[in-house]
């Protein structure tokens, strides 16, 4: 297995307990109480679970430049201590999005719906990792999963900026997300 | 499985008949005989190979509208009764070509390197049709398998396609190539 990828297990165990779940568009998820990341696969018959979801880390598909300098600069990474509020927002693409070429994607992103600036203006607050789906062997129920963390001071910020997101022109093209919130205890 | 994902499976078995196969950069794979197409993973079992190399096709990445406008608009597709000719070539890309962002990459790619305008000058001649192995969430050897198909008589424009990519500045991110011809029979 690639050292990319990462499985968000839903279940009974885990350091993350969920206290909401809700299918945003699309087809819900069944309801868990707890969460773990774990990387790879989860193994069912270590560590039985009801779902679990797969994704890679990737190299970037819109980020130019002075975008990436000015998210590294901004940016601190999962884990931190305080971040003790996180989401796991799983989301799939319609096929129209993806029959788009790369400039009409990059365009609608952010020029249109400015995607990554949205995401820049809540740095450092709300840290966040994106897994790519879609191209996994195996078929998925999603295309990204993205897992976001945060202080619970910042709670409110959080839900700003996926408001803006969902907002944008862009997420005309999503048909399933399910928002799961969750604390680490 | 996903509906994308194919596999080159080499082995003693298959319509293609290995003529030539050699490393051009990095380590070789091991020699076979034949050579067969399958969808999904193909399985040891039923079916036994020396190796087998799978990829999806996916989105386009860095193509824009009016180069897939020209593509689209010249290509005829494989597995044309004429096209008894074809070249399986995996290629892996190096750490530095990865940690590009999505803007410098598509710059090397076409604007230095022309790689869609090279691909574009030899259609309808050459198909070809490119699989992504590098976010399969099992390690792969390769990070794309591109899959050629032609008629012998265009054998020559092949060879030119090719060394007109071998001498781009794209290439000089590329840290393995095998480069494998082949015949239907």
């Amino acid at each position: 297995m690639i050292s990319r990828l990462f499985s968000f297990v839903g279940g009974d165990s885990g350091p993350w307990r969920v206290t909401t779940a809700r299918a945003c568009v699309g087809e819900d998820l069944p309801a868990v109480g707890r969460l773990q990341v774990v990387e790879g696969i989860a193994d069912p018959v270590t560590q039985p679970f009801i779902w679990s979801l797969s994704g890679v880390t990737s190299n970037e598909r819109y980020v130019e430049r002075p975008e990436k300098t000015a998210l590294v600069a901004k940016q601190q990474g999962l884990g931190r201590a305080e971040a003790t509020h996180a989401a796991l927002i799983p989301l799939r693409k319609t096929a129209a999005w993806w029959a788009l070429t790369q400039d009409e994607r990059r365009r609608i992103f952010e020029a249109k719906s400015r995607h990554i600036a949205i995401g820049l203006h809540y740095l450092p607050a709300i840290a966040r990792k994106l897994h790519h789906c879609r191209d996994l062997g195996d078929a998925q129920p999603f295309d990204f999963l993205t897992w976001f963390e945060y202080a619970p001071g910042d709670t409110a910020a959080f839900e700003s900026l996926l408001a803006a997101l969902r907002e944008s022109e862009e997420w005309t093209y999503v048909d399933r997300e399910v928002d799961i919130r969750l604390v680490r205890e």
